[in-house]
């Protein structure tokens, strides 16, 4: 990867996700969006419903990636402590906004139900933009180059769409895997040769076990061109190793 | 949760996770197995094939979590690093070590399917011991605090059983939920009322939308009596609050 391709990193915060109470959806559907945007995810942290560990997570990461996205913890009850964790890394105050509270009140309709609990979710850090939450009202928001979003999948999805279009990405990374039903051992040697003599192509071998073992090979590259080389390149390979029922999946 | 709580930290290293192309199934499964185990996950790190990335994520995490659980990267091909940026992190040398290649040979049953490549999976720092892998030979590996296991979910989970007798937890943190088919913002009131009035038990609320809004709460405590009176006073409170058709989960 060039060294100006934008990068992206997640943080995950939750504690029933570290319980293993909850299933995180949400890392894997931002990761497929964000390779397509060309600001890949470099890296993720899960931490707990804990200020200081969010407070450490949003400062380190976004001091070394273009983009940084949160999940959960945006949310009415006394356990969502995001909103005022983003502020305090950021060293700025938070407070009931005016726009997010029309928004509130727009979805709610009735002023009686904008309870003191409701209102914590207009609680915006000074600076921030809103994110838009087509499904529940209830903005998430950006400040600099940090985007937080709410933990339930299908916000969380609704606000990536939101944001999707602002996204400024390099070349997207291509891909072109190769499904080979042999042994990563006996692939190895072939490979790690295959990809000496394509230094500018990134190659990963990913074994999985299903009634017998196999490894999916994967050539990446931002380059259309080079990467169709190392894929012929690939299937010359498996032809030599004698491998039968190769499924291939070409880059779109 | 009480401070001398043994708590544990977990490394998925592997690009094509952040890339989107596959979906992470071992934290989940890993923070089931450590809760129960009464050594809860407080922070998990995605981290690329990298060296650097690796090294330190390790390094932060040993350093301040009695437990550390790795996944993937060590497997026979050129890609899979982590074995040497383990040995790197502990400031240790790395070698194929004879045990580790007697139990290739009886897995393989052949010397010429010891390849070089294959070889690799037998490269052990100075100072680990072994995990047992009975899917595919190939052991993991244990040194200080750290383990180092496979990324292939049926090979990770088999060394989670090699490992899971040998860890020491504290009393398991219990938890008893409640999913309730009420708006969070309905709950949040009288939930932030009921957490104030029983500071020993940690509150939880997990918004879902499933056709309509509802929320799962959580209370969790090691102390089954205490929980019982939490989950008596939410009991009250779903009735206060006139919540029908609610759902309890209580501890085991």
């Amino acid at each position: 990867m060039k060294d100006d391709t934008p990068t992206s990193a997640m943080v995950v915060i939750g504690d029933e996700i570290l319980s293993g109470r909850t299933r995180d959806a949400n890392m894997h559907h931002l990761a497929g969006v964000l390779t397509e945007a060309g600001a890949p995810l470099k890296e993720v942290r899960v931490v707990a419903d804990d200020r200081e560990a969010i407070v450490a997570a949003i400062n380190e990461l976004r001091a070394r990636n273009t983009y940084v996205f949160t999940s959960g913890g945006i949310g009415p009850t006394h356990d969502d402590i995001t909103a005022e964790c983003v502020a305090e890394a950021f060293g700025v105050g938070i407070d009931v906004r005016a726009d997010a509270r029309e928004i509130l009140l727009a979805h709610y309709g009735d002023p009686d139900k904008l309870t003191p609990s409701r209102l914590r979710m207009a609680r915006i850090p000074e600076g921030a933009s809103l994110i838009a939450n087509p499904v529940s009202g209830a903005p998430g928001f950006k400040i600099e180059n940090v985007h937080v979003m709410a933990g339930v999948p299908l916000i969380f999805n609704a606000m990536v769409e939101s944001v999707r279009p602002t996204l400024e990405g390099g070349p997207p990374m291509l891909s072109h895997a190769f499904r080979i039903p042999m042994a990563e051992g006996d692939i190895a040697g072939p490979l790690a040769e295959l990809a000496a003599a394509h230094p500018d192509i990134s190659f990963g071998s990913y074994p999985f076990y299903q009634g017998g073992y196999g490894a999916t090979i994967v050539a990446r590259s931002q380059d259309r061109d080079e990467l169709a080389q190392a894929a012929e390149a690939l299937r010359a390979m498996c032809k030599a190793l004698g491998a039968a029922n190769v499924t291939e999946l070409p880059p779109l």
